[in-house]
């Protein structure tokens, strides 16, 4: 049996998983500005974040896993100031559409989602500590810096040399003694509002973004834990920010890190500034959440995912082959339970949460029970059935969850259900009295209604058109 | 035209309302003490005050909604540490129960929910100003009261003379100078965890409870704000002792008190302690959002709500009478817009949010368009049924709102809606033909798949049961 390994984009080698604490893990996962609403872009960091947090809970670690809003930023308060609302609604409103669309898409909130603004004490301790082991300083213009030169291991998350940094765009001040120094505190600039500003031992100001998530890991996950995770563009200069910040403050930090690759449309960046993004309320509203969830986690984490129409059209197309076995099989067996595990399904996933190779034994084993359904060897369908669903499970994907939960209207489906239940069996009832007129009358009705019946050797099954 | 009058519960009178700013409305509403999931009695305070903000909202103000989640206290602390999770994060999970209910009962979310523990800074501050100004003190156990016999306005909300008041039950600790005296700050008990202690510069400690509403509704509405709301338990000492930090610190705090009365069974109130809740979950799950929302606002907030299954009975045969008019009306007439508000209505909810009298006022316009149905006197139809839609949208009852809200499964719901129209057709065909067995069988199949119909002058309608 293979052990959890997973890539660390520090190393850059595939490492054995071994966790500070034996049997649990400690997870910190950088969540979503809220200047405006999520795109597909942060829909698959967080999902690629949520099948890792399953696949730890299934292996038996108990996993906190914190996941930060940034509630305040310079977009925020620009876009809140245009709309003329007050930043903190205008955050607000941003962070409830993120939790919409997560819980939609079938994502485990985390254990806890910590605001940046929540937490500016931790922040001040922090600065306060650096600027005291001489790792920052406060500017003229009462911006509060690190000093990269002071920290010589500055770069090594990405591989540059402290010399080689090219400073990231946004800490441009005037008030730095190095261009690659970047803030950990901001002064409030003309025109911000007088909520916008905290008092600290250095004057007003608000937080730096790259502050928060050391403060809030810390407080959360203590001074050292496993995994850090997050979009890839904030490998730098965000995290290889954190990093200097939290391991200047004399804190060991992360153990690993975890990056998931962008969605990309005609191999661009799917994302707001580049405006070539679909939002997820767009995306979700014309497909179901399911299908949308597969479609995001058919490529490796690692890989750029090419998102196109034909994306979610090959995505339905493999949810209707999963769930058609399990409706077949469940037709001759009964609904079968969530099975255990194939091992080559457990060994894809040991091998950095290997999805596509994890889906392609899913494929395997529903190729095996459809020859099994055609034999009507139950001990087979039954064996298969079990094993898929358990594997779809773990991936969030188990078809008998997401129709529970998809029932809102369950009186409606209800009714559907036993409306249909009825007419079919009326209809196998004159095709066998030969009444073919009659059988065709109800294949019709059913019909002009959106339900398309099948008949396969095991009776006729039937379901809603493009449900 | 009348005017909007609401009792205040400091002056007990009712009072025309006079926003401090025109247009505008900043209103403070108590949320939560998120130690365990909602019940019933949080539910009707949570709508009391969304139906204030929603009439507010349609008398043309703006209006900002600020409603706290206390997210550390006492209970928390030691719930956790019982179910041996960090209380951060069984916080959290009940802060998610609150947004369920909240969400399923069709509960605007308020324009900001701060957290308690976010806010520490502007505590601190708070904190400091009553020590500068004499009426605040730091204990020899570390912990900071208010000093009550310091402020002689102590008592006024709730017409008790400073002498007479008995002190809160959870305020005895040991080194107050007077039995009366209220915690601003508490010093960290044995066993809290570190998690829970913030520096001060009086020493660790952790917010008292009254302290972070005073500090949360100065941060977001002011020094001087319109509406501070919240269930009449709440009164004293929590909304007293706010009182007298803010005014004390030399605020001018709140124009008018609102407070929701609770829910009782058997005369007794609904609560946690007493154990006789009903969890909002139990509700919710077996009956219809819209007819406990119906049942949760047909009392006026300031009276008892005696709770029982007839209360929820009543409320669905009310809620199947405003729906099965509208129902009625638009197979007649089409759908109809939402329309004008009779004035009886906006008097009635003018006056002190009279949701009774308004709810008479529905009943009346309904009865007069049924009586217009049975005259198929279509303009009256009309009128009537846009006046009865307008009033329910108002309250946040509107039937087509709440249809296309809970349509999740609309797949499910456009199928059946279109086979159970060609099946009644089928059936109108069938009678007109004089086919009764044919028109029979058509029935039983709708009947025994929970379809009722119902033959009515302007054809057959149907609706699922129970839904």
């Amino acid at each position: 049996m293979t052990t959890l390994h997973l890539y660390d984009s520090q190393t850059r080698t595939v490492r054995a998983f071994e966790p500070l604490h034996p049997g649990k893990v400690g997870m910190y996962v950088c969540g979503a500005t809220v200047q405006g609403g999520p795109h597909l872009g942060h829909l698959r960091t967080a999902l690629t974040f949520d099948i890792v947090r399953r696949w730890l809970e299934h292996s038996g670690y108990q996993v906190t896993h914190v996941q930060n809003v940034t509630d305040i930023d310079d977009k925020i308060l620009a876009k809140a100031a245009e709309a003329g609302v007050p930043w903190w609604a205008w955050a607000q409103s941003h962070e409830r559409e993120f939790h919409a669309a997560y819980r939609a898409l079938g994502i485990l909130p985390p254990t806890y989602e910590p605001r940046a603004t929540g937490h500016v004490p931790e922040m001040l301790d922090l600065i306060a500590r650096l600027i005291e082991r001489g790792h920052a300083y406060v500017g003229e213009a009462g911006n509060v810096y690190f000093s990269v030169p002071s920290w010589p291991d500055y770069g090594k998350l990405t591989n540059q040399g402290a010399d080689d940094v090219v400073p990231g765009e946004d800490e441009a001040a005037g008030d730095k003694r190095d261009p690659r120094d970047f803030a950990l505190w901001k002064a409030p600039k003309e025109g911000e509002p007088a909520t916008a500003r905290w008092q600290t031992p250095w004057g007003e100001g608000r937080p730096g973004w790259h502050t928060e998530c050391s403060a809030m890991s810390c407080r959360y996950l203590g001074e050292t834990f496993d995994i850090h995770g997050g979009g890839l563009d904030l490998r730098f200069p965000h995290h290889e920010n954190e990093r200097a910040q939290s391991t200047a403050a004399g804190w060991g930090f992360v153990r690993y890190w975890m990056h998931s690759a962008w969605v990309t449309q005609s191999g661009e960046k799917m994302s707001k500034s580049l405006g070539n993004y679909l939002s997820a309320e767009s995306v979700l509203s014309r497909h179901p959440a399911p299908v949308v969830r597969l479609a995001l986690s058919g490529a490796h984490y690692r890989s750029m995912l090419e998102f196109s129409d034909s994306t979610l059209a090959e995505a339905q197309v493999n949810w209707d082959r999963f769930t058609g076995f399990l409706d077949r099989a469940a037709d001759l067996v009964g609904e079968v339970p969530v099975g255990q595990l194939p091992p080559e399904f457990t060994d894809a996933m040991n091998d950095d949460f290997g999805t596509p190779a994890a889906f392609a034994v899913i494929h395997e084993h529903v190729r095996r029970g459809n020859i099994a359904l055609a034999d009507a060897d139950a001990a087979v369908v039954q064996a298969e059935a079990g094993a898929v669903r358990g594997m779809l499970a773990v991936l969030g994907l188990d078809p008998v969850q997401w129709q529970a939960g998809a029932g809102a209207d369950t009186a409606a489906q209800e009714a559907l259900d036993a409306l249909v239940a009825r007419l079919v069996e009326q209809r196998t009832a004159a095709r066998a009295a030969k009444d073919w007129q009659a059988a065709d009358t109800i294949r019709d009705q059913l019909a002009a209604a959106g339900i398309v019946v099948e008949d396969g050797p095991d009776g006729a099954r039937w379901h809603v058109k493009g449900d």
